[in-house]
């Protein structure tokens, strides 16, 4: 079960669609060149695939579990850890300030797929630290920034991101937690929070709590929320550490899957002594929680096309050995099984979902970049506007493609894919959490349909589509590329006219965009996807003609597009009937009619 | 974690899609009145949720394994088996003169669908105790069926089914165990068989192993393997046991679900000293066999409507009543998650789809049943043809459609999904194999377009789709039947269009129709699960009209049948591109650059 890192497709992503060149021109990155590009990926890719990818099992068999307020991660996840923080990985992405590389974010994210292809489980603990880095880099006071970030950055200690209650999950506006003001201007946090990941563990002499809570008289809602910094330890004005906080882990969850990763019920303040700091204003916390979102959405975006990455590179292997039945209608010989038309496509299905998730989320990484570094005003609203309303459909899509991919790739083991220590089960296991965390994916369709497609007067989606239907204008009409061309223009053609559709409702019509939510947003995955396959496709033509690159590579490329184009595309346009349908038919059976 | 039967659709079922009113007027079918059926279903019913269904969580937990050749089952299972066994409930489809009840195998089946709702891991142990009987039934020598039925039927002994060897799953014709004949006129039987389903357990006195093996001098593959009943303690002219048989178990697997389900490693003949009985003529094994076969992979369908009914109970009931955020574009006040638009979405698509399910493998047995009976040979050609075409599609279908709801129904229940105490996460991980197992549904795929389609000349899926058209063209042209129509009518014309061109393949074109047979199976259960919802929403009218039945299951009878046309059989259609496009984009990559 060993772990491949697809470099050249990575490098290959980040050329075409994330344009890091460009990136690399945008001040601030001048470091991304492409030869440390390289250098970074391979790196990253060794330790993801030496060290965390054989841990993957242990972390699943094992898993880390609370006993009596100690967290035990399985064996090796320290010492890992270890290499991880020390190779400076953690802090790829971070302000150089504070001992970060300043790299762009789309190629931390391209090394946290390493990594999450490697060990999921793992990767959620630098992931959410990258949040709490982000967070604090975002809205911290200088102080708070000098004392916490160094730590984090270097991975000395970790960070976590603590909202939901058992009563406030996706309603994170319902929470209950409190901070009420000491005399010394610090702040007593007080209460529970549940799903808490790597909430406690043993990796790191200090963990930072990043909370949300309501100060006293705070307003209802999301617009009385606050944010504090609770440290497991208390830091002192020297960075050293001092005492113990009364913040502490409950008990640990029983999960499906993501063993290795402890997921925790935390108690803040049972002795009326947990200290916290308000970071920002009072009653400002949502914002703040939102830059750690965000980034957080496309990393667990991410996970989807990891861990179908992981499960393709797995069956992949298997269908090469397998012999097993003569080809259909072929000579009586058996084969090996990725000979059968059918194996084979299983094994394009999930290859083509994988690559089109890893697009648009690369693509979306590469927004957040140009948002943060471009100077010119415009062009930085652009890309914050395109970063908006691509968030909700990394985050969703490719979640929802993690789950159905590994759930393919297990299918392509027969009856070994159902026995544990085959491997294929844990990523079907593992997956399953990522379109529920980080704002279910019902909640990323409405944010998609209700927040990001009316930003601005819905200048961003009109221009991503003017973008995209452009370029398959320009494609040639005959030949490899030609073949995509009707499939993308009618599935471009749906999402206008679904997207006008929802731009158009309101008041009483709200109901029904809410009903047309989900589909939409597999619309928009799928012919986006397929669309930055197709530009893919057209570069990767491009360098043919040229003899640029690696032909087998760039071959396959345009083959994964094709596929892409004309067996997985056409499910897009048939959802313009579900989208547009309305709500009436989600409520007519009255709710006591539907047991039963 | 309750499971409440969903008696009146089952019955409403049988009423107008299996028409048991009309298998009552088949000989040998006197018995199955609309009494008894209501009976019949009400008492399984009963049984299976107030004895199994507590039970399935323990199964899940402690699971069954194998230790020192002893397999332990969960608490509590020996106690519902006997319960189960002593009501008689094992023979309910099986002959009379051997103690069988003799109903309707749809009705059998409906009652399995209960119990495996309740459990599935315990499901299948009468399930191949079932299969064991059919075989035997149809195939053993009158003095086979007076030592081996009576018990089976009874319950005193289960049945096992010992296809599979490492490298022999799919294709079984690759199995090497052997038989060779003793003096006495039996065999000794040799070889190791894996992913035995309940291949040993503590539940009853004796296990009758049907094994497939070859006898000397066998031609090679499937032409080549006869079948033996191995008893696991042999059994004397009198019926009581004799000395223990050589044939056991070696280890139970590790598997992602149905733990409780021992799945065992047989060892038959370790000592040279395992006795079988030959049943019917050597070399005639693979016949006996797909007697087994066709009637579990109706029950193997069954499953993923069992699991898909589970899943959708407890997500309705958990969607009811957790509170959690106001709705999209409505009042500010949080509201049960039931009134979501979204949430509806998902549980309106786990309930249509499962009823879609249960109608095609209600349809599929009641035509074994009418093939089975009808004395006409016409008809009984008819019926069997339709039998045969439905049996791959309710299997594959009916499982894919497990897997994807029981998903949808855990993402209903947000974080609390992913914890395993809440329970749908077992449903998750069981539903898994029966996609797998009794023939993969690629392997399914292939039998529809290989050999059940080109039957008879097409005659089968000619007068299938010919049905189906010509009811749809008498449904009201509006109103919320004729809602459906254009739905219904597109999906049946691409299904016509798609079926002519798989018949019009031969020689090197049949590598195009494996390329397309599994979407093509996929639009085949689409479109005949929603004609057949259709059917039933016809029904639900003319009952409405006349004052018959409860309107409010009639009416939710019909919004099922309308949300399954208009926002899921869209899909349909949509795969005829798909389908028809041939193999070469399958292996356009070259086997060396699908890795990366």
């Amino acid at each position: 079960m060993s772990y491949t890192p697809p470099l050249a497709e990575q490098r290959f992503v980040l050329e075409t669609i994330a344009r890091i060149d460009e990136l690399q021109a945008l001040p601030g990155f001048e470091a991304a060149t492409p030869d440390l590009v390289e250098a970074v990926l391979t790196e990253a890719g060794k330790l993801a695939a030496d060290l965390f990818a054989p841990l993957n099992v242990v972390g699943d068999k094992i898993g880390s579990k609370a006993v009596d307020g100690v967290v035990t991660t399985p064996p090796g996840f320290k010492e890992a850890y270890n290499a991880y923080a020390e190779g400076g990985w953690i802090g790829l992405g971070a302000h150089p300030e504070h001992g970060g590389q300043g790299l762009p974010f789309v190629l931390a994210s391209a090394v946290q797929e390493q990594i999450t292809s490697a060990n999921m489980a793992f990767s959620l603990c630098p992931m959410l630290t990258l949040g709490a880095i982000e967070a604090l880099q975002a809205h911290a006071s200088p102080e708070q920034q000098a004392l916490y970030l160094a730590p984090l950055i270097e991975g000395r200690w970790t960070g976590t991101m603590n909202l939901t209650e058992p009563q406030a999950g996706s309603d994170v506006g319902a929470l209950r937690a409190t901070a009420t003001p000491a005399a010394d201007g610090t702040w007593r946090v007080k209460g529970q929070k549940i799903f808490i990941t790597w909430g406690e563990h043993d990796l790191t002499e200090n963990i930072v709590h990043l909370v949300l809570a309501r100060t006293p008289d705070a307003p209802a809602g999301t617009k009385g929320i606050s944010l504090f910094i609770v440290p497991k330890f208390l830091v002192n004005a020297d960075g050293s550490l001092g005492a113990r906080n009364d913040a502490r882990v409950v008990s640990t969850e029983h999960k499906l899957g993501i063993h290795g990763s402890p997921t925790c019920t935390m108690a803040f303040g049972d002795n009326d002594d947990c200290v916290g700091y308000l970071v920002g204003a009072e009653n400002a916390g949502m914002r703040a929680m939102f830059t750690m979102m965000n980034h957080a959405r496309i990393n667990v975006g991410l996970e989807g096309v990891a861990i179908a990455e992981r499960a393709y590179q797995q069956a992949l292997t298997f269908a090469g050995e397998r012999v097993q039945s003569a080809k259909f209608g072929g000579a009586r010989e058996p084969v090996r099984i990725i000979e059968h038309a059918d194996v084979r496509r299983m094994l394009m299905t999930v290859r083509a979902f994988t690559q089109a998730a890893r697009a648009i989320a690369y693509l979306n990484a590469a927004a957040v970049d140009r948002a943060h570094a471009e100077a010119d005003a415009a062009k930085k609203a652009e890309a914050q506007g395109l970063a908006d309303l691509l968030t909700p459909v990394t985050k969703a899509f490719s979640t929802d493609i993690g789950v159905e991919m590994s759930s393919l790739a297990l299918q392509v083991f027969g009856g070994m894919g159902f026995i544990e220590e085959t491997g294929a089960a844990q990523h079907y296991r593992d997956s399953r959490i990522a379109p529920i965390y980080e704002g279910t994916n019902g909640i990323q369709a409405l944010d998609l349909v209700g927040r990001k497609l009316p930003m601005d007067g819905g200048r961003h989606w009109r221009s991503l589509l003017q973008r995209e239907r452009s370029f398959v204008g320009g494609l040639p009409k005959t030949g490899e590329l030609g073949q995509m061309v009707p499939y993308l223009e009618d599935a471009i053609e749906a999402l206008q006219t679904a997207s006008v559709w929802i731009s158009g409702n309101e008041g009483d019509k709200l109901a029904d965009t809410a009903a047309g939510a989900t589909p939409y947003l597999r619309m928009f995955g799928l012919t986006i996807g397929a669309s930055l396959l197709a530009r893919q496709a057209a570069e990767a033509a491009r360098r043919l003609d040229v003899g640029e690159g690696d032909p087998a590579f760039l071959k396959a490329k345009i083959a994964t597009a094709r596929f892409f184009a004309e067996q997985l595309l056409p499910a897009a346009p048939a959802l313009l009937g579900p989208i547009t349908r309305g709500a009436d038919l989600l409520y007519a059976i009255p709710e006591d009619a539907l047991p039963g």
